[in-house]
């Protein structure tokens, strides 16, 4: 369940009082609106339903996307939600929001895209639908999932385990920040908002492993959805600035720009890096089983804490400086 | 799997081929792009996956529902494809596309007619999106049901199979007719179109009735619904014009225009009427048990042929004359 600025915000929290008001709910549901994906019980396994939408001008514009590569990322973002459930992919709706006029060759091949996405992954498209609109074009994507019984990765994190980030962060950000003003861009950067990579491996490597208690993928900011982590088991957190994982390319970004390089990867969303909570005495071997395994940087970059609503920065020189969550800041 | 005109049906066509194109499928898809909904194998029994949006302008005009008729009417028409399926529905996703500036107590309303008309049947909205948009608002509602194993009904119609139209064909086209014209007009016709009735009650009476060997709801049109069952089984069918069921609000709707009901029951979609094929031998005894246990109209109104590719409308004189899939004629 996501939103994407205040406004919206209430019409989420509309949904998440629908879903939890006394209302007789169907059997079955484990988790409904407020994690990555809703959890319902099946018969064996559990089920993992999740929805993510791209509109024009909001969430892209289509001087940067081929057909194929928009597809492409319209699957990343819903297969991001399903890895940071431990799940793994299965079937795919999709809705199309088609503009009078649209050039139809376009839009088939984000439907490839999307279905090639889909299929290195072992998901494919099932089924859908394609409306006329007078408004933007854009691509609805519906993906369900499936991880073992009470095995998903919920949200909320535990105080006492170990933050650990998988990927980089605040590339994708400064990738959109070049694209946005035109200019030729360092690829890695580009390529990290253009095409991201939905963590599967992750999902996939540490399905069954107990010591992960928590998960989010970061989508909006580590700031936004570390303070979603926190609120959702009512615990704080601490992180160490210098240990936040940065590129070389978003270091040379930031030099070039006399910018702070932390605020970028606080702040910055469409990476889609995992962020775990892990057991601190399991988080070593786990972070060194990611990196020497999928050769992805894993890093512990703090810890959650019992001081709930207390989200801490800390400093090289031991001082610390409060994390804000700042919101979406993906187009505008 | 729907479209609504042909530029969109090129659309379809397209995910039709990507899911079925030699690719690996994922474990458990029944069946893909083509009926009411996917049908996907659990472990016990069957899911269904379906999704259908409306678009202001195209599929509607706000100045004609309340946020809550809206949001009922949203998911109406999904029910009414799992209904379609002879199963029952289970947990919904609702996407909503929201334009700058709305009336965000507006779109709360539709969110509580979704959620209110999902609870009378048992479900529930488990998750969601919201996304801003320079465009029109847009209700995307995703809607995932199951029935048991293999029973899920399929739309390929047999030949031999009796037609058995269960609910009132027409009303809602006239209804909307009426609303676009800015009438003062019949309420029920009025009422078939903003507030139509999914026919769970038909599938959950008819749950397990092996009678039961095709279906669809009609969405588009009887005849545009009716040949997409015969495409589908490769058959037939025989149509008598003086059978099909019509409302006594329809005929005097089509007498003040001059107009020939018959010809507003084929073309007339959003009634959400079910169209069944039934077991010849057993097609009296279900349409009685549908009309005596539900008191809706249930009517045999002819039979799926052998004959592929022939569409015809039997008139009372003994002649006929083909029946041709008119498409999509909602608001344009």
């Amino acid at each position: 369940m996501s939103a994407e600025r205040p406004s919206e915000d209430r019409l989420v929290a509309s949904f998440a009082r629908l879903a939890s008001a006394g209302r007789r709910r169907p059997r079955g549901v484990v988790a409904g609106v407020g994690d990555d994906c809703a959890v319902v019980r099946g018969d064996g396994e559990d089920l993992l339903l999740t929805t993510d939408a791209l509109v024009e001008h909001r969430h892209f514009e289509r001087e940067w996307f081929s057909g194929h590569a928009l597809g492409w990322r319209a699957a990343a973002v819903n297969l991001s939600d399903i890895a940071a459930m431990g799940g793994r992919p299965r079937y795919a709706l999709v809705s199309l929001f088609v503009p009078d006029g649209e050039d139809l060759a376009y839009v088939t091949r984000i439907e490839k895209g999307i279905a090639d996405h889909l299929a290195r992954h072992g998901a494919a498209i099932v089924g859908g639908n394609v409306s006329g609109t007078e408004g933007p074009l854009a691509v609805d994507v519906v993906l369900v999932g499936a991880c073992a019984r009470k095995a998903a990765w919920m949200r909320a994190a535990r105080a006492g385990d170990a933050i650990l980030v998988i990927g980089e962060l605040g590339n994708a950000a400064a990738g959109l920040a070049l694209l946005r003003e035109g200019r030729s861009a360092p690829p890695r950067l580009v390529r990290a908002y253009l095409r991201p990579a939905p963590r599967l491996d992750v999902s996939e490597l540490l399905e069954g492993e107990r010591a992960v208690r928590a998960a989010i993928d970061v989508s909006d900011g580590l700031s936004t959805d570390l303070i979603r982590m926190c609120r959702a088991g009512r615990v704080g957190c601490d992180v160490e600035a210098a240990k936040l994982p940065l590129s070389r390319a978003l270091e040379a970004f930031c030099i070039a720009r006399g910018e702070d390089p932390v605020a970028w990867a606080l702040r910055g969303g469409d990476d889609y890096a995992l962020v775990l909570g892990v057991a601190p005495a399991a988080a070593p071997a786990v972070r060194a089983r990611v990196e020497r395994r999928l050769g992805v940087s894993a890093v512990v970059v703090g810890r959650f804490t019992a001081s709930a609503g207390t989200y801490r920065l800390l400093g090289e020189d031991g001082g610390h400086t409060p994390i804000q969550p700042t919101g979406w800041d993906h187009l505008r």
